[in-house]
This record gives structure tokens, C-alpha cells and sequence, in this order.
């Protein structure tokens, strides 16, 4: 580069090509060390492998809604009713699976590298992200059921607390990021994954008590949020650092 | 870049760079937070989920197909008679999930950055869609039910809506696009969106009373569609606007 | 890139960018036009979309392999053996598509862009592909029925015949290709996409007469593929095109 | 690119245009043959194919995890107590696949091309890798019976037996590589990939007379691996091409 850029400079030239022809072999071993780094560092697979993952989750939900019994002169109100359980557990942990996967596309927004703790937490994460099928699927078979009921809170809270986990580790990780973050802009990344996590643990909670009281929350908790990152937006120029991650 | 172009400008070179890096300091905050809205608003894992999606619905509509009961003496003719009304729906509804993707890439091919209301619409329209399997087991099994034949219609209806409100979303908001389209183009891709709808939405409509055609409405559709392209661009010259999108 | 490469032509640069902006404003449209016909055109996502397919294919074969009834003291030779006709249609059907993704890869390996009727074409080739499982469970469970082998042989013929059609279709039409291929060339991937869909035609005939070759045909097919490659990939040096796709 | 570092050496530059124009209509054809190797030889769809076929075994996996029959006055304990095999054949399961796709991530980082004895032995390694959630659902179902557990062992042999094939093949190939590895870097790798077979191997054979140290040996392993790796990296200073692949 430095000869593009002052090409009269001759003799320099010559000089610096001949130093850094030296120095070149020395330090090809490391350029190939750091460009092997690179390389298993690259967020790309891991990316690959989520979004691969999120696409299936959202898509074998729909496996959970059985073909109802028709019977002539069967109206459209009683098919729809006879699934309407099923559909209203698909539709609940579709919207969830997608503020999963914005949540998800946030935060990797953020990162430039990705080191094997990360790339194992991320899987971790995944895994009780797997186990939302099952969860929606036994939910849309005992809607009314307190157990079912916890089973999917529970299986929401180690959710939250999976992605808590990776906010911590990946922000307390500078090396990792595009840009530092500062103490408030963790502060605030934190509470916005925090915060789900406590409302499904209410909604777990209350689950054996007051069944339809927890089916609500799993069921409002999406309109919360969008609720909530309308109002975060509009405060978007009091409060830049949230505004980032909604 | 100046002094690459103009290498023999030494002094002004110099003086270039020392006040750019006095302003760098400065505006080094502002690139930061312009590069991570670039990551934030990249529609690379938006595609990537779309993709997913369109792919494993495709291949999941093939699990509403049964293997049938086989007897030693069954002929090829009477097996395939069997897995008919399912190898129909099967094939309507991966044309018609064809036609969709089709759709979408050419929208995506307009669209530069995504924002939330652009993220949200798109899972929002994949929610129907994952639907489709669900749907067309539906329609497999109760080939002649008036209800199967609603419920589809009008799953393919909510697909449209949500098709039409994200091309009225993207294209209102030109910083969103490569480039703004004028309001000839824009009228031109908000029709071909709701035509498909309004098809369907007949097709809908007649299943109680003529199930017959409304199963062929939805088959033929993508027959109209084929025909309707050809002849758009046949007409691509006086027509551009049309060309575009088909 | 002309004032980088002669800098010491000044007044030339000038006038070549005083012509330049004159002729951009009218150039602009075009440059945008073409911009966008790049975007419409790139294969990027019509191979994430076959991909997507391939993946999804191969892994549900895996869903026709019941779980077998396992009494205490069965030994595994009873249990595999339980399992064998669902093993060998899954590991058939698997090596089969293996080839189907391998011949894809090298034919868009020659592919620079796609047009309407290329995207169309590979989504009518991935729509027989999809029936792949459930032609693989039919065969896992009746495999010495005449039938279950007529109607997977019948589906890889027409899955062979899509093939030739894209191959006939891209090679035809050379501003789709990264370079034009000779008719050389064209015949011996024309070739190489028949004379699988042959074989398949014959086990398909003989499968009514004589079950048992029919199935060796099709288990048999994937080792004479490997040989034909590498008999091909020896004699490289006379036979330069058929190597290139082998 | 010369011109642009010796911009004064006007003539010169004349001279090596003509002379590059001149070469360049013989070398056009090596140049498009070279192009063509390189797209062939890309290993971005494998790494598509394989990222797509990790990430739907995972989700698949949850398949076999069937909605348990509640009864009113089921308890969290009885209906987690009744899902309990099924759920711990998903988690080992996930797990390995888990490590299965993150040393496959960490192989491609160190390969640059494929040619087609890679390719093959990458689609060959994932066919047993689709059987995993067959295996899954047995093991789950059938978590006390040897056979169940000798197959589960044998599936996970057979999967580390072509992950030594693949290091063996593509490490033995320098032209594949992005650097070439020496016999310490190419033996620890081995070691790396061997060292999982064997255990598994250990955990087919006892499964006979010991069911229960089998199921532990298939449980254990992802621990033993954790531990190995952060013994590895904890020595990272001493043993650079262990940790290379940790």
C-alpha cells in the first residue's frame, strides 16, 4: 500500500519491501495462526445452524394440530373449535419462537466473533428451544391442564435464563464485539432479557392456582412486548441504549 | 482515497489526513452506531429464516401423504388411486408455496435494509403459511367437505393479506428499498399481490355450495398465474413496471 | 479508475468527469434498472431454497424407520432385522439423493444467474424430490410388492426428467452460464442426466415381473455411478467434459 | 495493478498491456477452467447442506418425545416422571449432535476446497448421523433393553468411524487445505476424533451385561469431553495444535 500511496518515494520502497520480505517469513506462521483464528471464530455457521434451527421449531408446530374427524354437515365454527386449542398453543409459541429469533438476530448483531464458550451456550440455548414443539404440543391437548400448563413455563423460563447466560458472556467479552458496550447499555440489554423470563415465571407460578390466568400470560406476554418496545421507541432520544435492542 | 488519486499533491495529502483525524475522534461514535444499525437492519438472516421456512413446508406437506394399505394383487392404478385426493393437495399446495417464495424473492430484491415493522410482518406472513401442511392434510383427507375446502381457501386469503400489508409496508418506506418505486410500480405490485387473494377469497366463498370448483379454483390458480406471466411479459415492452415483478 | 491509473494526466481527468456526470444523470435509470435485474437474477437463494430441500429430504427419510416392538430377550440381529426393509429403502433413498444434490451442485456450479423459467424448472424438480419419503416408506414397507417398487421407480423417472429439462434449459441459454459450453460439453451432461433416468425406467418395467432385480437396480444404481466416475475421472485427459461434471 | 505502484513508467506500462493482451486469448480458456474448479470446489454448499441436515436432526430429535396421557390430578413429577427416557435419550442425543457439529465446524475451518471424494465422504458421514433420532426414539422407548442400547452404540461407532475418515482424507490432501498440517497437528487431530469412537465402543460392548454402565458411558461422554477440552486449553500454552481443535 505504502507505494500506491507515494509512488516517487522509489528507493523507500525498495527498502520496505526488503525489510517486510524479511520479516515475511517469520511471520507467515503467525498471519496462518491468525487467519485459522479468523476462521474458527467466523459467527457464520453458528448463525447458519440457528436460523436453521428457528425455521424447523416454527414449522414443525404445525405438526401439533391434528387433522380434526369431519363429518358431513360438520360447519366451519365446530372444525375450527374441535382445533381451536391446538391453534391457540401454535400461535402463542410461533410469536414466541419469533421474538426468539429477533431477540436472537439482536444480539449477533453485536458480535464479531464467536470463541467456543459462546458456540456452546448458543447450542445450550437451543436446546430447550427444541423441546417448544412438545411443549406446544401438550399445551394444545390440555389447555386446561395445570401440569401442561407448568411444563411450558418452566420450559420458557430456561429459556430466559439460556439467553441471560449468553448476554452476560458475550457482552463481559469485549474481544468478541463489534464495539464495547458500556455499564448502561449491558444494564439495559439485561433487564430486556430478564424481563420475560420473570413474567413465564409468574405465568409458571400461578399455573397450579389459577390455570387461566397462566394461559393468559404466555398469551399476552407478545402484546407486552410489543407494547413495550413501542413505548421504548418513542423515548428512542432519551434513551438510545434501549432503543438499540428493541 | 484523495491521495491515491492524486499522489503528487504531498502537502495537501498531509493536511487531509490531519484534519480528518482531528474529525475522527469526533464522528467515531456516530460510524459505530451507523454500522450497527447496518448489521441491524441487514436482511440477510430475514432471508435466511424465509428460506428455511419455505423449505421444510415444502417438505413437510409430503408427511399428509399416507402409505397406503397394500394387498398382493393391488395394481399400480388402484395404489395410486388411493393417495390421490392427498397427491392433489400435495401438489396444489407446493405449487401455490412455490408461487409464494417466487414472490418473495423478487419483493427481497427491491428491499435494502429491514427495520422492525419489516421483521415482524415477515414472521407474521410465515405464521399463515407454516399453516399450509396443517391445511392441506385437511384437504387431502375431506377432498369433498365444504369445510376443509374453506379452511383453505381462507388460510390462502390471510397469506394474501399478509403478502399485500408487507408490500404497502415496504414500499411507503424508501429507505428501506434500493430504490423508490413510483406510484405506477407501486400500484402494479400491490395489484399482482391482491389478485391471488381475491381468486382465493372466491374460492373460498363457493365451497359450500360448489365444493367442485372451489377445489379447482384452488388448482387452477397457478395455471392462471403461468398464463397471466407469460402474457405480462410478452407485453414487457410497453408495460415495464409489470415485467418487473413477474 | 482512469485518474488512478494516470495521474499525471489532469486535464484529461477533468474532461473524463465532466462527460461523466453529464452522461450519469441519463445513465442513472439503467444503472439502476440493471442493478435491480442482478438481484432478480442471482442464484443465491434459489440454492439456499434446494439446500434447504436436500437437508430436509435426507433427515426425514429417517421418519419411515419405526421404532421397532422390542420383547426382553430379542437379540439384535432380530431387531435389525426387524428394521432391514425400512434400513435398506432409507439407505437407498438416501445414497439417491446424495447424487441428486451432488449433480445440482455441479450444474450451478456453470449457472451465473437465473431467470424466471430456471427458477421455475428447479422448483419443479425439487417438487417430485419431496415425494422421495414417502416413495422410501412405501418401499420400507412393502418391498416385495410389485407396486411399491413401480411407483418409486416411476418417481425417479420423473425426477430424472426434470433433470435433463434444467439441463437443456440452462446449457440452452449461455447468458445464464458463466461461460458457453460447447455442444461437446452439452452432450455429455445431457448424457450423464439420462442415463440414470434410463436404469430407473428399467427397474421401473421390470418391477411388475421381477420384484427382486427392480430393487437391485436402484440399490445397485449409486455403485455403478461411483464407477462410471471413476472410470470417467481416469480417462480425464482424453475426455476433458465429461470430467468436469463427475 | 502495476501501473497503479509505477504510475511514472508510462511506456513500461504500454509495453506489459500488450504483451498481457496478447497472452490473454490463449490463457482465456485456462483462466475459465480455473474459475469453473474453483466453484466446483467451494465448499460453501456442503457446509450449507451439513448446517441444514445439524440443524433439523436436533429439531427432529423432539419428535420422539410423545405428549404424555395427564389425567386430572397428574402431578409436574408424574407427567415429567413419565416423559423421563424419552427426554434423556433427547438430551444425550442433542448433546452429541452438539459436539458432532461443532468439530465438524472446526474441520471446514481448516479446509479451503472439496473435490468429490470429500463431498462423498461428508453426505456418507451424515447418513448415519440421520439415523441418530431413530436411535433416540428406540433408546427412548427401550432405555433398560441391551439391544436398544447396542444400536445406539454401534450408530455412534459408525458415525466416529467416517469422522476419522474425513480428518484422514482431507488432512492427507495439502491441496484441500488452507495450511498444511504437520504430523503432530495431523496425529492429535486423530487422537481428537478416535478417542469418542472408542468409548462409545465400550459402551456397544458392555451394554449386554451391564445396560446401565452403557447408558451412563453415552450420558458421561459430552461431560468427559467438556473436561478433556478445558484440561486441553488449560495446557494450551505447551500443546498448540491440541487446543487448535478444542
Amino acid at each position: 500500500m505504502a507505494n500506491t500511496q507515494r509512488p516517487w518515494c522509489g528507493r523507500e520502497v525498495v527498502v520496505a519491501d526488503e525489510r517486510e520480505a524479511g520479516l515475511g517469513r517469520a511471520r507467515e506462521g503467525d498471519e496462518q495462526a491468525r487467519a485459522l483464528a479468523e476462521r474458527l471464530h467466523d459467527p457464520a455457521r453458528v448463525l447458519a445452524l440457528s436460523d436453521g434451527v428457528f425455521a424447523i421449531i416454527i414449522t414443525l408446530l404445525v405438526l401439533e394440530i391434528h387433522v380434526p374427524e369431519l363429518t358431513p354437515g360438520h360447519s366451519l365454527n365446530q372444525a375450527l373449535a374441535e382445533v381451536r386449542p391446538s391453534l391457540v398453543a401454535f400461535v402463542i409459541s410461533f410469536i414466541l419462537a419469533g421474538m426468539y429469533w429477533v431477540a436472537h438476530r439482536d444480539l449477533f448483531a453485536l458480535i464479531r466473533r464467536t470463541d467456543r464458550g459462546l458456540v456452546w451456550l448458543n447450542i445450550l440455548y437451543l436446546l430447550p428451544l427444541c423441546l417448544l414443539p412438545f411443549a406446544a404440543g401438550l399445551l394444545g391437548r390440555y389447555d386446561q391442564e395445570p401440569v401442561a400448563l407448568r411444563i411450558y413455563g418452566l420450559l420458557l423460563v430456561v429459556i430466559a435464563v439460556m439467553r441471560v447466560a449468553i448476554w452476560l458472556y458475550a457482552t463481559n467479552r469485549p474481544h468478541l464485539l463489534w464495539q464495547r458496550l458500556d455499564d448502561r447499555q449491558r444494564r439495559a440489554g439485561l433487564a430486556l432479557n430478564l424481563y420475560p423470563g420473570l413474567v413465564y415465571l409468574l405465568g409458571f407460578l400461578v399455573a397450579k392456582t389459577a390455570p387461566g390466568v397462566s394461559l393468559l400470560i404466555y398469551g399476552v406476554m407478545p402484546v407486552l412486548y410489543f407494547l413495550s418496545i413501542t413505548v421504548l421507541r418513542g423515548s428512542r432520544k432519551r434513551n438510545q441504549e434501549y432503543a438499540d435492542f428493541t
